[in-house]
């Protein structure tokens, strides 16, 4: 049976709403509290298996130094036929009527360990960070509210996926909290900035996806190839100081609004495994021009949550509040329509560059990414479950994201990305 | 003698007009036709010395692998006192009085290599790219030719060094030709946009400074001691392609218009080189945010010039015409306050991350440091030796930049950064 047979099953078992069975198997990279070596783990139901562990033992036909890296970066620079043999490798020995490594007490003990007794780190070493803004929701939303509610979309949106070059430094893996970045912010009763705490720091939901193929300068992708430069996708939260941005950002872009922190899940799911969830993405008019035009069904049905777990709850639970539903098979501008615009001038792509969305916001209320466009820019606030207010995010709130596609009776998941903003250091 | 001093004299003779007597040292990245590996060598006149070889030999205290790792990054990491510990004992191996290099005839001929015989390298691996805009003039010309010539400063601009993430994958070293890029530019005459070469592609004579000291997510780099965070300089080339800019660059800022190359010069003028050429940078007013306010002179005197040597010249001269002459001091926005704002958020650095200054242009037609100034945006063509024309750059040109210190009896240069433009691909 193929790795994404809906009747495949582990002898680990998962429940129907785990994010992790056997038709997933997201890479991550991990250390346990036995051996502080960052290495390659592939997660199945609550277990991480260790890769290098089961090179060690002539399972997988790579050395186990490629696993012992400290990142997936040598593991990815295999290519792609490799990722695919690898992904197929670890379904057959997870299957559960393949006793090899089910039977294999010893082995199995020491290679698959509980996900609660290890810690995940970035999956990547990250040589570049683009972010595009592709959900034509969040760009109207945003420019109504900054620029001309009749003319929201800027006159180049609808021709290309427009993005610009972000902080690669500070990308953190999830369950990183940060601090509320300070900076230059103009208040509205004042021709002169003032240095402060940002009053208006955000979240963004988007999703991400990592090169594993990389072209040469000077050589652009083809649209029609673009996903098998696509190693596979994270969870992105692109936090964002609204007040420091407003101010700085023309015109060359966002600077330091952004680049105090972006969160990724430590989970990346392969596009392999994405495969049986894509789907159309929205028409496109007008065409756009041959160089972005697509032939396939380049869309993904992933469902995402965003939930707020607010500072005053006292409650214990771990659980936030749902304040977003959203999904990104409503993004305009697909990722081999992003990659294919990224490098048709002749940029190059490196193995570990990272590609956020943007902002994945829908037609409802309560679809949309952000704190800014969910509030009207504070001036809407939220009321959560409690009372507590929220027109921004306040130190001690944590953002969750989570997102999954839902197969027959399973899901093929992303886990999720955490972030707890502490007070300005 | 300290490395500095004006008296000091080589074993290696250099004329006065020479960008690296003893006084400079920088180190660079070089291989040879007899040994392909990249290692790290310094200049001296018109030779390099080999750093690994110095190693090998016990001349200088640090292993020998360091200087060949393919990069300066693990020297650079070592920290402020071994570059300066490093630069020292070169300059005492090099001087014309001391015999241990000088009258070691076997050592002396396999270290010092002629320059003409040796391919030099990137530098650096560069973790991250970053691009200024901190020249008041070139703000002031690019905003009155694309906004208001009445308010051709943005509100922002005379408060924080206004800058933007670059492409760092796409940073090429001086010699590589770079194909004319294609990408979407709307016609003055038309809603819609077509795909083509750029038919503005233009030069922007920076410099770049690279980071050798890191700082920490979430711990600001305060200006007092920005400059200990800099290893030293470089010429840059921000080649733009101004068609494309203008049509992509709202409301996130410029992206394939530069993504298909910078260029930078090989070798790496230490901060300690250019200490004697410090000069006070122009006043500020209004007085920058305290975070932003320096108590030393951060400007430095470096003369600058681009020459441009035209695809019709037949002539095998390997001399370009100057079209431009200008210098680094008239900077408003200086190094130190531009590494103190990029961190003030909480972004980290790494060691090899470069910032460019943005494009140099003085007060004078003749000091702009862009075609698009030079020429306003193409409406006044130069007229080159010989009779060409250009408003922007031809297939077939070549654009060289150059830059020193001038001390007294001798210059502390930079070389050149030079990039030959070739028909789109």
């Amino acid at each position: 049976m193929p790795p994404n047979d809906p009747a495949l099953k582990s002898f680990i078992a998962t429940a129907p709403e785990s994010h992790f069975p056997i038709q997933n198997l997201p890479f991550g990279i991990f250390s346990s509290v036995e051996d502080a070596t960052l290495r390659v783990g592939v997660a199945i139901g609550d277990h991480v298996v260790d890769l290098a562990l089961l090179a060690d033992a002539d399972l997988l036909p790579l050395p186990s130094e490629v696993f012992r890296s400290g990142s997936l970066n040598q593991f990815v620079a295999l290519g792609h036929a490799t990722w695919r043999v690898t992904r197929e490798l670890i379904s057959h020995l997870l299957r559960d009527d393949n006793p090899l490594l089910r039977d294999d007490h010893t082995l199995r003990s020491a290679a698959l360990l509980p996900q609660e007794e290890v810690t995940l780190h970035l999956p990547m070493e990250i040589a570049g960070y683009t972010d595009f803004y592709s959900s034509k929701e969040h760009a109207t939303n945003v420019g109504s509210m900054f620029r001309d509610p009749e003319n929201a979309l800027l006159p180049n949106w609808l021709h290309m996926p427009i993005g610009y070059n972000g902080r690669a430094s500070s990308v953190v893996v999830s369950g990183t909290a940060l601090h509320r970045p300070k900076g230059q912010l103009k208040l509205p009763d004042s021709d002169a900035p003032i240095f402060a705490p940002s009053r208006k720091l955000d979240f963004e939901l988007e999703a991400g996806f990592f090169i594993g193929q990389p072209n040469a300068l000077g050589d652009p992708i083809n649209i029609a190839v673009a996903e098998q430069h696509i190693f596979g996708m994270v969870l992105l939260n692109d936090w964002s100081a609204r007040d420091l941005q407003q101010w700085e950002y023309v015109p060359l872009g966002p600077f330091n609004s952004k680049s105090f922190g972006t969160s990724i899940s430590p989970w990346v799911v392969t596009m392999e495994a994405l495969e049986p969830f894509r789907v159309a993405s929205p028409a496109q008019v007008p065409v756009p021009l041959p160089y972005l035009q697509e032939h396939t069904d380049n869309g993904f049905d992933i469902t995402l949550e965003v939930t707020l777990k607010p500072a005053e709850d006292s409650s214990g639970s771990s659980v936030g509040q749902v304040i977003c539903k959203t999904n990104f098979k409503a993004m305009y501008w697909t990722m081999a329509q992003q990659l294919a615009h990224h490098t048709v001038s002749g940029c190059n792509t490196k193995v570990g560059d990272l590609m956020g969305s943007g902002t994945i916001s829908g037609n409802t209320p309560d679809a949309c990414g952000s704190l800014l466009e969910l509030t009207r820019n504070g001036q809407n606030p939220l009321t959560l479950t409690g009372g507590a207010q929220r027109g921004f995010i306040q130190d001690g709130d944590e953002i969750s994201m989570t997102g999954w596609c839902q197969g027959d009776g399973y899901r093929v998941g992303f886990g999720n990305v955490v972030g707890k903003i502490l007070p300005v250091q």
